[in-house]
């Protein structure tokens, strides 16, 4: 077994290999810009959880390296676009692919970075190709669906919060629940387990997303790495603001209604009355409570599944080390 | 065996199911663009030669539908994303779908019929998904490089004949091969005659490119489908073009020159213009020829497959048809 930095040391190898390649292939205005966008760096959280999601069933990591690859390139592939379709200047501190090279060389290096991700999927096992194709189709296909439903939440101001987990459960979730499947099957799961395991991802990636919510109002700047309260600034319809908005009193929403409406105002202002209601209504609490039951049903989980305890113990670190980030 | 006209009553009804299906799909703002896109006709050409490639091994042809529609999808998803690259407000008399719902629309609807398309080709035969999803994926890449030199030709003068060959062939030419080949395999082809089949793609699919862009200038508007001289009007990169820059005398060269560089020109002054040069370089007729050398390449390589004549009379016909199409 591989500790998780021999593993994020593997992933960085094989996304290095990969980008050598890119950066001298043809024709270079289509792969120039995949090669930057795979250069951004990033926790590479959905390789890592590919090979987590094989090391707990099997020793041969290496085979999971070509899936680990596919979603992390696919994952590029969709920042690539909504980096286009948010109209955003900046990620992890460079410039988007957009504004680096054109919007043109975004939408088509994006969509070769989608058949790039299916390239290195088939690389995996052929043995377990079908499933593994199948379940990456369909994931794919549901990141799909969840930022439409963002996009269209933007315009509504009637968002449920069950529509809202719903919206982050395919935006987010199913990404980080196909990473763990895909490596439990590559690692030899069988498919209770996988399901289990796939239950364990999604469980997790709603903690996750809910997580970047409370973190972008209440967190630490230096600790979250961009500035505090842009969703509050952009009238992101988030959880805490969904809730808020089904919580307030009329005077309250009267007062929410105000800040969503109006064109200009002072940013940290704004941040500062947001964030008054949400404290009078509890929001912080409310959701770190709901984050930590969905931490707590994807722990237990991860108890349940029979497999040795060693094999689980660096999954079950990464978890929590994930849901922990400090508020 | 199935005529042309069974074959294509069976794609336009699987398109329309899928369709059915996809306008009450939610989101709707993702499914809608997708369904719009997907019934605007068209000549239906690739999944047709998916059936016709099935044909040349088997009767049964129902087996192929699947991964024709894959094709369709695929090729559509490329009409999605090369309108907004190129900024065309119609296609198909219709306005495209960037136009009719909105840019961050056609982007992401783009992307999930890539999707979409994977799901259609996962339900092909099993036996053959590996090679049919290896095939498939490269191609799609090909495509996106062949996308890529395109537009990249758009800002050289110095395209040679060979560049412009290479750069249909993936545009164009693979996807048509991809087709044909993928059909074969379906239709339980062996692995050389699916080579063989996919040779006779690539040199229909030149020809078929080339055709376009001598009927662009030459064409006769009613039978084209679109106003002529639309390519000397943009300076698009032609066959004719490259060819007539490569042939032209001294004084020939300047005139074009001066038509390419000029801002604001009569249409149609132009089209005659470039036109009477392109007569008196004889590029008409060498275009002919090539499209002539091509299609009896294809021609050539059907009539060697080692399968019986009467399973390939329709495939030649289409070839024959496509290559016909009047000058």
């Amino acid at each position: 077994m591989k500790t998780i930095n021999q593993l994020i040391e593997k992933i960085e190898q094989a996304i290095h290999a990969d980008n050598a390649q890119w950066v001298r292939q043809s024709p270079v205005n289509l792969y120039g810009p995949v090669a930057y966008g795979m250069s951004a760096g990033g926790k590479r959280i959905r390789p890592l959880l590919v090979l987590l999601g094989s090391q707990l069933f099997s020793d041969e990591v290496d085979k999971a390296i070509p899936v680990a690859l596919a979603i992390e390139v696919f994952h590029n592939f969709t920042l690539l676009h909504d980096d286009i379709m948010d109209k955003a200047d900046k990620r992890r501190g460079r410039l988007t692919v957009h504004r680096q090279y054109s919007e043109n060389a975004a939408i088509l290096s994006g969509d070769a970075m989608a058949f790039l991700a299916y390239q290195r999927l088939l690389q995996g096992p052929s043995e377990s190709l079908n499933a593994l194709a199948s379940l990456f189709t369909q994931t794919a296909l549901e990141v799909c669906e969840g930022q439409q439903f963002d996009m269209d939440f933007e315009h509504r101001i009637d968002v449920t919060t069950s529509e809202y987990l719903e919206m982050i459960r395919l935006k987010t979730a199913v990404l980080l629940a196909c990473a763990l499947k895909s490596g439990a099957l590559v690692g030899g799961s069988d498919e209770d387990s996988a399901n289990q395991v796939y239950q364990i991802g999604i469980n997790l990636g709603i903690a996750f997303q809910l997580q970047d919510d409370l973190l972008d109002t209440f967190g630490n700047e230096s600790e979250f790495g961009k500035s505090i309260g842009g969703d509050i600034t952009a009238n992101k319809k988030t959880y805490l603001l969904i809730n808020a908005l089904e919580m307030a009193s009329p005077d309250q929403r009267k007062e929410i209604d105000a800040w969503l409406s109006k064109k200009e105002f002072d940013r940290q202002e704004k941040i500062e009355a947001v964030k008054e209601i949400f404290n009078s209504l509890n929001i912080k609490e409310k959701t770190k409570n709901l984050i930590q039951a969905y931490m707590q049903e994807s722990i237990g989980l991860l108890a349940g599944l029979p497999v040795p305890s060693e094999r689980k113990s660096d999954l079950e670190a990464l978890c929590l080390k994930l849901a922990e980030r400090i508020v």
